[in-house]
């Protein structure tokens, strides 16, 4: 049992819904425009550069991504790619706005099973309207306690949400895919952090060390999590 | 004076600091862009027409205006638009995000006697990362007890502030420059409202009836609500 915790929270993207996928099968099609350019591997590689260096600036989120595509046309194509090519960019854009919602397995089961038990939040970063939209069609609205649409997932920002949640760090779980942005700075804060790897994730949340920590827990899915939570 | 009240709301764009005249000075240099397909107000029509289709889609802020200039540009040129146009779209929306914070005449005064005797909060709508920049630019987070940054400012947008802020409607007062966004809604909830009208009002926030009601006030400057909220 992992004790004394009174709130959990939850990264959304790729932790309660699928949304990685949908990102990357929106760069194989915007690879495949450009491919009388680049190959396809080259036209990534220029779009991840064009969104790190955009990322300040920008910050994450669907429409961040439509435009650095755009940009990225510009570059790749030396300014010479035709209208079509900003229409589709537009186009995936709009689709990827407008998805589905799927859950990811065990997760509404999990919810259930914590609710009442914990204070259930949600802490994820991004787009306000979209994350918001998100959270409206996945029908889990209703479980969480506090909604925290983040600018960026720092130990700050934690902090600040920390503060205003009312709560010591040490009673604080976040649960999420990414390392970086879920694990590191929770633990960093004196917090407890549990790591679910999703199958794929974005270049930009990779590290490359090992963490060791008394309060990082490790599971292979969420329903794992349920025995260590709930006596 | 206007009693009772426990916290005071403020809006930021053109409430605190100049916001409209960016976008207006942006549109007309766009328009300048499209003069060989179309005069500037038709362009600026088309752009509007753009903007309200994607509203619900994109959402307020400088990313969205930023992609419903490249759509326009798209249909106004019948997809004839040369690359150099999208480029210069980028970087007038670019621009945009990076433009210094200009406090408006009175700001810093009026919360500086405010501060202490009533819970100040700003209640704005844009894009998070955005909105959260320019409150840091601005030097004025210090005053504020909560920010809420929201993706719109419909009643049951406030209605969740206000119950976050543990206070009741009639305790709560919202000052902005938009009758339609920051007076109208409020006073439905049997809060107080204070237009401060700007100079210069988007289209989407026009309304076109007065309004009467008891806990409606209008001043030409911030300065002006002094005397009515301290005695």
């Amino acid at each position: 049992m992992i004790s004394d915790i009174s709130v959990i929270a939850f990264d959304a993207d790729d932790t309660l819904w699928v949304n990685e996928p949908y990102f990357q099968e929106t760069e194989a099609l915007f690879c495949g425009l450009l491919e009388d350019y680049l190959p396809h591997h080259t036209v990534s590689q220029e779009l991840f550069k064009t969104e790190m260096a955009n990322l300040e600036l920008y910050g994450y989120g669907i429409k961040s991504f439509m435009l650095c595509m755009i940009e990225t046309v510009l570059r790749v194509s030396e300014n010479t790619a035709s209208p079509e090519v900003f229409h589709k960019v537009l186009q995936y854009g709009k689709e990827m706005l407008d998805k589905p919602i799927v859950l990811l397995d065990g997760v509404e089961d999990v919810l259930q099973a914590l609710s009442g038990k914990y204070r259930l939040v949600v802490a994820t970063k991004g787009d306000l309207l979209d994350q918001e939209r998100k959270l409206r069609k996945s029908g889990l609205e209703h479980y969480f306690h506090h909604i925290e649409i983040m600018s960026d997932k720092k130990e700050r920002d934690y902090s600040k949400l920390i503060k205003h949640l009312d709560c010591r760090p040490e009673e604080f779980l976040m649960m999420g895919n990414s390392l970086k942005s879920d694990v590191l700075p929770v633990l960093a804060l004196g917090g407890h952090a549990i790591h679910i790897p999703y199958h794929t994730t974005w270049q930009h949340e990779h590290i490359d060390h090992t963490i060791e920590d008394p309060r990082f827990y490790q599971f292979n899915t969420m329903a794992d999590i349920l025995p260590h939570l709930i006596s």
